[in-house]
């Protein structure tokens, strides 16, 4: 699930963040899934259907796992998913007869959800903290320039005066709503993804439940009932990613109308031009625009991956992979790049 | 903003729903501004702004205002917006000296905006109903077949076998947390809009916020700041009604899937065809895919006006109300198409 | 198919175009659909598949057909389709024994689909014929203003000057190309679509090629195989609306940020506001950027429904009906504007 | 210009190829930016621009290359294009006094947009080259199994028997268009961009239309006049691929529907399950599914992209950048695994 822009890219230090690649990168995916089978061979073994000592062979393996990722590779292009390969590869690290206790129960579903989910979980704070962080810089530009006069502008012709404050607000009070929105959804989104082959957790008889609460308890996740075919928690995390993203849009553009004849306000830094060295571009401030366009462009195929048929689509599921990553990814970047524009104001306003 | 599915078309029956479309309808939207001026000349005396007199010829001649319909449009056509005429209208029934006392410190934003939420609320209400409706025809379903089996299938192919019960919470579950997720944003969205000009209420000195309250308080809205320029609360709602049609797009998909060999489901009515009579199509079920794939390609677009520049985007608030009333529209009649769905299924599983 | 901005809207004069909204009528999409249906019974006549008395009654009845619309209406809501009951009532009015012969080997998607190309044809030259106008009136701005200077600006900085008619060529250039484009799509778009039931046009065995052609001949389309599953002529003809509304866009953008400070254009006319009387907006300017991003957000809806399971997808085919003609709309509407903005600038350039 | 599915990805045997990945690499990008500007140095050196001693001291330097990615990319992170801080590379590397003679009267925008080309052409020769070998393949099966009956669905309901010939038609000929579409546009697409700061080249005087055409014919591109702000032909092109991907899509959603119940259609391969080991998963033809909505859905941002304002929009043009090259790899990735669906049909039919 790490299609999305590489550290490799030329690109990555304008739309990229290092927090966020992190949890997307190959290595991030596959510990949270090896997480994920730990957790589950010790919620099986607390419960009686493992022996203790599988789930102990279990933790003892995994511990030193090194996997062999060309096969993984491999494996997903032949398989579409990661898990019977990864799986494979696990199993031979466990000392016999112990192998076949390991992703008892489970399918690939359990362990790509959960484990997106144990990485969204940091990427979703890292988000929130640079939430946080902007909301306190447009704090300290509203103490030091608040009061100032500017142009009110509507239908982008000179209407009335208004203070930087004013202005101001139109920034900040949408990021507070945000950071609202993502503690209102983390009950609801941070929980496990545990059904097996089809939902039922048909191996595990009457301790289902029991495996399934222990397995979201060890990874620090609410309990839920299996949602593999209920992909509308995914969908809105990524419409308040998007509704991020498009509030920094909007700060973008007014910074860089503002910046047009540079008497509204003071930039310090920018982006050079090759063929004029005098200029300074506003790159901070166009870049919260693309990524503001390019979320709002990516929440459509969240949406068109509700429509997931029957007991799993790989169709649909696959569209999210290649999707959810990327809006992330761009979000992260995007309160990077706002947090650099709102350093670089030096004065704005009268 | 009544840029949606007409009741003059063909399609109506298929992709309308009465309620909403009422809402949307050119009355109800100069009702709703009409309201809006009643209850800002009230609020206005009430403060001593304008005078009792005032309040009473205006609340007396908007009683029994009739609106020129056509001279609206014109003035659309001109300015982008249906206010000023609206205004000058509505001025010119109001005894002398009284009309200058109407919309008093108001914009067009505030007016156009504040009279959208007066009439999202009952199309909230519609749609929260219909939720309501379907959860519970969808729980019957659950009571009369839930226990019986039939074949779980993952990726397209046949996996193991399950029961209904398994395959209706997948329709049903999501249809609760979207019910929560309106609850949740009802206190966020329903707020009065009001700013003037540019947002700072600059005729109405130190009774702006008396007046702003007293204004929402009589329009049953919550009292928040001006949000002209910061959409999120619009883009927010269009969110949770992309994710019901999404659910919804998945329920219809799945009763399509069922219905192929006609085994696993039962339905009685269903669509005719021109060339084989004998055919009974599944009609209900492929709109709900339609719908979902509709609103899932219409909310980037709201997603797109959340890059709302400066003060007012005439751009961006124009690209709400051409995509908005018919991603309400839409989500009403997939709720109606659900429901006459649910209610066609004779028999589910075997 | 004509969920579209309809005339009753308060928006109709700003975001419809008469001719447009025309072709989109219930009126014109049944007396297409009639077209069809006496082309057929006429080709099936000639090639002795009907009688030539069944088409003479069939050609008869046509001619004085009143559709009850009502009950089309009811009869979509039921079927998903029009046909089978705008059939039945057609097939009422034919004198008996008649009636069977109307419609033969036919099934819904070759009326709605031949039916669609039939009033598409005009809403193209409709679009051609603003291109042109638009392409002229550029070209006189050129003539009047295009050795004056003007500020380039890059990254939304001012960087060297150049000359008005570098600005124009931007956004005359690529109406050109559109224009080439529209034409290089005619061959390609307008062909008949007939194949009964499942595309085999069965019913007329050796005889179906003949007809096919007869009917294509009588309807002034080309002849091609039936293409019912096929859907990318339309998604590409979509795409092309969308890329003359983009460039639309452009031009109307740039309009509005000229227009900023008022040095560098001059338009006369424009928008007033309800609480600044001075205040001329630069309506038509926004609107072009509005419809541009509708029409963006709009296209891959289209191109979500190409993918068009087995024979036909009543899923995405009603997809395609929600979309296309808005899209149609918006583009003619977006070329009015633009028309109506050339002909308001009365200088441009210093 | 490399934000897209990267090698590193587990996902990449699933979602990328080869040949596309490579185009789109780092290196590709600065080999092609290189090969501009030797190219440029000897355009000029013919017209007397630069001196012939200049072009032969850049052309060696060019030869022997190497970039410093780390200084690229920090230069991007600063500047919002890679441009500047390579020029500085590239010129440190001339033998004095012949540095500023590299790039002279160039900008950014001529490198990037020109090299994006020169890279565009073997991915449009990859992807046609895919698209004759599908349409080989399905002749291939048409001669085989195209005799026999199966039953045609329409609304996803038995209608009548055709012949596996009928369905293999409506997979193969929208894939003949495509491959016209592709020719057609080739002329329109593959011109270079070569303007100077503002699009006048003002530091080539008369000079300027010869270096240009010089310029295009030593890199096997068209002449055009620039078009830096006309995004036109990038949009087509995209429209081209998610038409592409969209008819594989229908393609990939027949074959899953016919390989329900395994008499249909015979596959041999396909994925495993990590639970259910008996079961073969029809991976490649969801993924036909999977990326015809992702290209669907990417395609809403090139077109907003064409609103690109006045000179040059980093904002726009950082989009494309975003987009572009993932559609290319989907596309191409889509043809791929159409080949590998398509040889994997070992009956169709019945």
């Amino acid at each position: 699930m790490t299609v999305s822009p590489s550290a490799n890219s030329l690109l990555y230090g304008l739309l990229g963040d290092d927090e966020t690649a992190r949890q997307f990168s190959a290595e991030s995916e596959i510990a949270a899934m090896v997480g994920f089978e730990r957790a589950l061979a010790e919620a099986e073994a607390a419960e009686g259907v493992i022996t203790k000592e599988a789930a102990t062979a279990i933790a003892h393996a995994l511990a030193s796992f090194r996997p062999d990722f060309e096969a993984l590779k491999a494996g997903v292009a032949q398989d579409g998913v990661v898990v019977p390969e990864l799986v494979r590869q696990l199993r031979a690290t466990v000392a016999a007869p112990h192998g076949g206790a390991l992703h008892l129960g489970a399918t690939s579903q359990d362990v790509i959800d959960t484990g997106l989910l144990l990485r969204l979980r940091p990427v979703c704070e890292r988000i929130t903290y640079l939430l946080s962080q902007l909301i306190d810089s447009l704090a300290r530009l509203d103490e030091s320039y608040g009061d100032r006069q500017m142009m009110g502008r509507t239908r982008m012709q000179a209407a009335i005066p208004i203070t930087v404050a004013d202005r101001l607000a139109s920034w900040r009070e949408p990021l507070l709503r945000h950071r609202d929105r993502l503690n209102e959804l983390a009950g609801r989104l941070f929980v496990v993804q545990f059904g097996g082959a089809a939902g039922t957790l048909e191996k595990l008889g009457d301790k289902a439940g029991a495996v399934r609460s222990g397995l979201a308890r060890r990874l620090g996740l609410g309990d839920a009932p299996q949602w593999h075919s209920q992909r509308d928690r995914l969908a809105e995390f990524c419409g308040v990613l998007s509704l991020v993203t498009g509030s920094l849009g909007k700060f973008g553009q007014d910074v860089a109308l503002m910046a047009q004849d540079g008497t509204e306000i003071v930039l310090s830094g920018g982006g050079a031009s090759s063929a004029m060295p005098h200029k300074q571009n506003p790159v901070a401030a166009e870049i919260l625009v693309t990524l503001a366009r390019f979320n709002a462009t990516q929440l459509s195929g969240m949406h068109q991956a509700l429509v997931h048929e029957q007991e799993r689509s790989g169709a649909a599921w696959t569209l999210e992979w290649m999707i959810l990553p990327q809006m992330a990814m761009a979000t992260a970047a995007s309160l990077r790049q706002a947090g650099i524009l709102a350093a670089r104001i030096e004065r704005i306003g009268s």
